[in-house]
């Protein structure tokens, strides 16, 4: 039987805590001992790709405890115990079994009386099906034409990691021919969000995607109302043109209303649910079906390497207790994401979403408050934009921010040209690990303002290209990192109590049963 | 003569540092206190604006520390110094005259021999005039038909700032037939990020911006050179396609190789350029020169403003003040930008460069090391999507971060609908709202994992519309504040020496001059 403990109560842990100051980045990371570390200190990740840690704060001492705390914590049997299904998110009271979506890792896995990988499976091969008879023409608008767009209405995870997915790979798409249908997003309940998006539509070639587990996300509800007028003054019957992505016991399940609708249940949790039909049906429709497997093959490789207990073999594990290192004993509180690649530029508002509200938690997975700080702020931008933005701040300020970096050989366009002696593709990798090894050494200078400090840590994940298969490796190499690092803080990274109070809150104003400074806020805005 | 201090050298700093504590915000925020401090916290702003800041840790007490340090510090003064052509630019030894581009507040200013705002009328007017011939007609492609899209090619200052204010009103200017032209950006040096625009646009009747200071942006240059291959492929004269925005001295000032060209000068950094022909020129083209007027017009209003030595009376030097005390004196070292517009989607990725970029510095306008924290880390995207991410960590996370709240009592589209008995736009503004006393004030629960800790501090920025005017009056607001905290710091908030070392280390990686751990890293990408 595993044991779940507070970091803070593990043998390891003063010497785990004690490590503050072992390593000084800047020394180690110049001259030849660098080189050493750059060949050294590599995983290897599926797809050959690599997670490079070599401008970490790290050497053989600190890993050989970091080894010990994967040990001591049991990580890799809490993962094995998670997809095996134990009831991992204690909160709910639920199994956590997003990864079943992409392949079966452990045993056969039962809730609510089905297998649940067949359960998954079968929703996946109906949005297969479908998808497949939208490009074929068999399913049609009320005219006969064939549907051209697809649009997710949907918020939080039902948004931004189908959105940053279609986004990686809309480009790749073009490039390969099998870019089926464009699609478009909208989340926001703000009125001018689905406005822009209807304005920007062919909406009697447009099909809808409704995506609420619960059906009854305020946002939701209402921009699919929004939509439906839309369809109806576009003269057009939205039952031919709605989807619904729901689950099974929700009111939307069954409703004529929807042309077709596709399930989700309670073990996968949104900001979890691009591998299920969340994600399935919309990048089916915009990719075709087989697309959407290789994403998934691609992630389930990630989740196989996941379980290897070598840290030195399982990227995420180590990024995870490097990161858990740099926020516990180093004291940095934010991480930045920084990919060097374009085609991801809404992948760090994804991880944003998928760390801060799995990890941005202050009780531990039974409720009880924890005494040591938990997941980190992330914000990213992609570089080489981030470079002449924010990184001033990374290399000269007076806050230490640890990086990861995401760099790719090959881009995704084929467009690619030499201009004064090197490729495009040649200076944004020049450009990542030049600023990986700035960030790590500094360079001194008599003037102070045009001195650098070094000494602030970064990894790197790179290999050839950002493929379906390789989106899929980061996809599940980022959500097993922050699995891992709820398990060392020992906390639940599945539920998200912290957004119920703003939701009560914003009902009651609505309803005008407000008093006090909450009614004076709403009065500004004539509520 | 004014002196320019360090924060801590200042008599008031003690007094200052010792507020830590003082104010329960929580508790202040309740009943009818919370209600008084709603009605009482707040600063006009120009076009009907308010800044408030009741849900900020302060009360009369720290107001007048906050206060005092203002008066003690000079900080109008400076400000004063500023517009009147002082050298604030120290590192640089330049004037920071971008304000000049929207009206003038003080003495004329003469540099280069010439009447500065003179000058950006020039420019502007040249842009202006271009702009209309295009609209007219009389500008037209080589086959003599009109022009209908616009792509700008620049990265930081020249892309995130023009870029967050055509977003911010592309759907205004669409609901109001102003938009005269669609335009688009190009700036990673990614060639995945210029082969898409590319192939999203109709080149035959696009016109292309080439936005560099010196002439010598790498990415800037590189696409240029792309679009250049790309326009030809097209058959279409490069030379009848593009234009200029540079420096009078670069290179690209009188080269024939530009249909026309525009200058900005030295005294005007690349992230506050969006007031010179870096925004002139493409938000005149997409909107009409007019629009871009009233924007400038907004933004003038809020300079003028931000001179008022009363700090109730002036929203910038206020939100700077509060800003310092929640950095220096609590420690906190994030700031979140929540817009609750989905319009200005991309505008906290502009805060972000125009914040971290002026103020992530160690060392003060002299060079010497300070021994304070300085600037924030920004991040932030919209609400109510946001919500649905990473706000579980700003309310139930263990690191506190101050957010900004910006809300709008309409839309922008015209398009909102009344669903379940309110519209979009209040559900919207409801949301904002109740997310702000929810952060203030907290709620207890007997399970701490749905109890709330509150006392997570907020401001509020609310006004009638997102509109050229109210945009302005937005850019103003961000720009002067962040100039006073630059001044409270005693930091040279115009100058980015950090951009530098990585420029210098990409150009060896490229020249193949490199050894040890940079060559090793630039071996995984072939370079």
């Amino acid at each position: 039987m595993i044991s779940w403990k507070n970091l803070d109560t593990l043998a390891v842990y003063d010497s785990f805590m004690a490590l503050k100051g072992k390593v000084d980045l800047a020394a180690v990371m110049a001259g030849k001992s660098g080189a050493e570390r750059v060949a050294a200190y590599n995983v290897p990740m599926p797809e050959g790709f690599t997670y490079n840690f070599a401008a970490k704060a790290v050497d053989d001492e600190v890993l050989s405890v970091l080894r010990e705390l994967a040990d001591e914590h049991r990580l890799v049997e809490k993962y094995e115990a998670m997809y095996n299904g134990d009831i991992i998110n204690t909160g709910e009271k639920r199994l956590v079994l997003h990864q079943l979506c992409r392949g079966q890792l452990g045993k056969d896995v039962f809730a609510d009386g089905v297998n649940k990988r067949e359960f998954y499976m079968a929703q996946q091969a109906k949005a297969d099906a479908f998808a497949r008879k939208v490009h074929a023409g068999e399913i049609v608008n009320g005219n006969g034409e064939k549907f051209t767009t697809v649009v997710q209405i949907g918020i939080g995870g039902s948004d931004l990691g189908p959105r940053a997915l279609y986004l990686a790979l809309e480009n790749w798409a073009k490039q390969n021919k099998t870019l089926k249908m464009q699609a478009r997003f909208i989340s926001n309940v703000d009125p001018d969000d689905a406005a822009a998006v209807l304005m920007s539509v062919d909406i009697p070639h447009t099909l809808f995607i409704v995506v609420t587990k619960s059906g009854t996300t305020l946002e939701t509800l209402t921009n699919e109302t929004f939509v439906r007028n839309a369809l109806k003054e576009a003269g057009v019957d939205p039952s031919k043109h709605m989807l619904a992505v729901t689950s099974a016991t929700s009111p939307m399940a069954s409703s004529p209303d929807y042309l077709e609708a596709f399930f989700m249940d309670n073990y996968i949790g949104g900001r979890y649910s691009s591998s299920s039909c969340v994600g399935g049906v919309i990048l089916s429709l915009a990719f075709g079906p087989e697309i959407f497997a290789r994403l998934m093959q691609g992630a389930h490789e990630g989740d196989k390497t996941a379980a290897n207990p070598d840290i030195m073999q399982n990227s995420a594990l180590l990024d995870a207790l490097i990161g858990v290192y740099e926020r516990n004993v180093l004291g940095y509180e934010s991480t930045a994401v920084l990919p060097y690649s374009q085609a991801l530029n809404r992948f760090p508002a994804h991880l944003q979403q998928l760390d801060m509200e799995s990890n941005g938690k202050s009780v531990n997975r039974y409720g009880e408050p924890v005494n040591y700080v938990t997941g980190p702020i992330i914000f990213g931008e992609p570089g080489t934009n981030g470079q002449h933005s924010f990184y001033q701040l990374l290399h000269q300020g007076k806050t230490i921010v640890p990086m990861q970096f995401i760099g790719y050989k090959e881009n995704q366009c084929g467009m690619d040209q030499e201009i004064k002696g090197s490729t495009s593709q040649a200076k944004l990798c020049a450009n990542a690990v030049a600023q990986i090894m700035a960030f790590a050494c500094g360079k001194e200078d008599e003037d102070p303002n045009k001195a650098f400090a070094g000494g602030r840590p970064s990894s790197l994940i790179f290999g050839r290209q950002l493929t379906p298969e390789s989106l899929g490796v980061l996809l599940a190499h980022y959500e097993t990192k922050i699995m891992f690092q709820g398990f060392i803080w020992n906390i639940n990274s599945f539920d998200q109590e912290g957004v119920q109070l703003g939701k009560v809150l914003a009902t009651r104003v609505l309803a005008h049963e407000t008093e006090d400074a909450l009614k004076a806020y709403a009065d500004f805005f004539e509520i």
